[in-house]
């Protein structure tokens, strides 16, 4: 039987083997719990730390600014619940286009949607409007893993920064923080929290080739947070609970993995997702695609065929070999549209007509050309 | 240079080699999103449930009322923050020896103490006394990780059925509900919630050989919960986040291993045990024995030897090759005595020099023996 090939890199992301073997000896020789206090158990605590080290270098902050945490969507929820705990009836924005882990947490608090554009990038007029003096976070998506739209952070940064300004010209010292959710960007752009300008970024093992529910908060000096997950007080009480070791040094060997490659990565596969975007177009009629032409994920492509039905599509090209999503797979169950989608102007129709198409290390030009194949095959009317 | 004696199973265990071998494929061949629809990933969501299947068989419960955590103290504040925010202004009562995790919850909230005995055993006076009808939670470590002492939870367990039934004849229809934090009781005791009565109960994979942070928590059919973690819905909407399936299935085979063995490794490590208490006693002048005589978990013994510093002798023992606690390793740093040998009335002085020893499946006679050489040679006066 031939292997398939796989295209939803944006859903989840093999283990690295230089991952693996970085975790391996914290499985069973240097298992030792970091918070004992035998030479052993110290030497652990040192791997921690030079873990937490080499990823606060990565990203260009303190060492004492990474909260390491069991995966992205505790790390959103750390953020939000973490900032809106602090600041109890106080608002917070955010994106139309956010992951789940962070809808569901802003649900909880007096929160509103920012609107994006059919591109699903920012509408900072909207966002502009809707700042009032009780806003004391927002949370916008770095690139969307719905449709790989990257937003313009630095414009973002630049009004939230004009806020503070006012703010403080009048007197007022309520502080506003600005949060993203780095997790798609991290294999290929620039994610460092002090170049971008944000005060909290999530950073997800799970999607970079690294373990799943590893992952990490930034959380810029200075800014404290309600921890989700009390306890022992570990992770500067953020997230109490004997450190997952092999986890966090995995990580951190996936993070440094991840932004060395991400140039040439990033290079590569958008050329191959180029070719798949043209020779689409080409050989399939009426082909919608979602999200900025330019302002998106290297290795990410959206698109609707309308008239057909993205589940029974997706099944018929499972069966050909190839794995794709019909659109976010971080849900656990869903009926209902993307929300996304539907943000961006898309049509309930459109969108269940919509395939996910993302790739990865392991993808090759041949496999966009067999997967051409076998698409147009069960494109043609 | 000969290898140490690793002596604190309490704090950490290593990863059992067969638990590492069926985590395995799960880092790089079935590394699918389980929330993805094609095939493969349906085929890891079918592992997963297989592996719920394993876990809720084991321990005579249903699959559906068992809830994967990211490690014990998050299935303990999943159940002590879950249970309390579904009850507003509701009060809840923990005994005074729980870890951490529970107390540090539990502080959010209105909460009591419940006394313990000498021998860290539940006063049940003092429990029946500080029920009363706002109290909607009681939690009760099954075994104290810090003195090894096992709970009366039948006795636990009869005192609340029978204030739920004199709720009902007064027409009350408040609920009360019962949490076990059974973390280090897994590897020896009944760990069936049914047979044990209780309503929600904290599985803890890193203490039983398996991963790092995973775990679970055991919550009774028709007890709903507020989540910690908000976001896809996994887990029943209780933990959202892509589920961590490599450390789920290394939990359940974890917990197979562990019920299969538990009556051989408690006979074997209690005769250990027992041999190495009557020669402290027999070497050592003025040895001071915390916990229950017998009613302890067999590889457990906590001791003070009054004089001697507790940190020192942990260093000194350290440098012979021996690895013991100066108490629990659970908590990132800790400068004060500890609260369960102060609540068992222990003076801080005799806390200040207490040594906790706990044995696991590496544990050898002979181990014991050049142990308490190595003790012996540090206590002569």
């Amino acid at each position: 039987m031939k292997k398939s090939v796989f295209l939803d890199y944006a859903a989840a992301t093999p283990l690295e083997p230089r991952v693996l073997e970085a975790m391996r000896p914290y499985f069973t020789e240097k298992f030792f719990n970091p918070s004992a206090l035998y030479l052993d158990a110290r030497g652990v605590k040192k791997d921690l730390n030079e873990a937490r080290s080499l990823v606060s270098n990565l990203i260009a902050v303190r060492p004492t600014e990474i909260i390491f945490t069991a995966g992205g969507s505790e790390a959103n929820n750390l953020a939000i619940r973490g900032i809106m705990e602090s600041f109890p009836g106080k608002k917070l924005l955010i994106s139309a286009v956010e992951h789940e882990s962070v809808r569901a947490a802003s649900e909880l608090y007096k929160v509103k949607e920012i609107k994006v554009d059919a591109y699903g990038r920012l509408d900072l007029k909207d966002l502009s409007r809707k700042i009032d003096d009780d806003t004391v976070l927002v949370s916008v998506i770095y690139a969307s893993n719905e449709v790989g739209t990257i937003q313009d952070l630095s414009a973002i940064t630049n009004l939230v920064k004009s806020v503070k300004a006012d703010r403080k010209k009048r007197g007022m010292d309520a502080p506003i923080f600005l949060h993203t959710d780095a997790t798609q960007a991290t294999l290929f752009l620039n994610v460092s929290p002090k170049a971008l300008g944000v005060d909290l970024m999530t950073l997800n093992g799970g999607k970079i080739y690294g373990p799943k529910q590893s992952g990490a908060l930034f959380v810029r000096s200075g800014i404290s947070l309600a921890p989700i997950i009390y306890g022992g007080g570990q992770e500067k009480n953020l997230r109490s609970g004997t450190e997952n070791i092999p986890s966090i040094v995995g990580f951190s060997v996936a993070l440094e993995i991840a932004v060395a490659s991400a140039k040439v990565e990033s290079k590569r596969l958008s050329e191959i997702r180029d070719k798949l975007r043209v020779q689409i177009e080409e050989r399939i009629d009426g082909v919608i695609f979602h999200g900025h032409p330019n302002k998106r994920l290297p290795n990410h492509l959206s698109f609707a065929l309308p008239g057909y039905d993205n589940e029974r599509l997706m099944m018929e090209l499972d069966e050909l070999g190839f794995m794709v999503a019909t659109g976010s797979a971080c849900s656990a169950s869903s009926f209902e549209a993307s929300h996304v989608l539907t943000s961006m102007g898309v049509s309930s129709e459109t969108a269940r007509s919509t395939l996910r198409v993302t790739l990865g290390r392991q993808t090759t030009e041949k496999d966009i050309q067999t997967f051409l194949k076998a698409l147009a095959s069960l494109c043609v009317k």
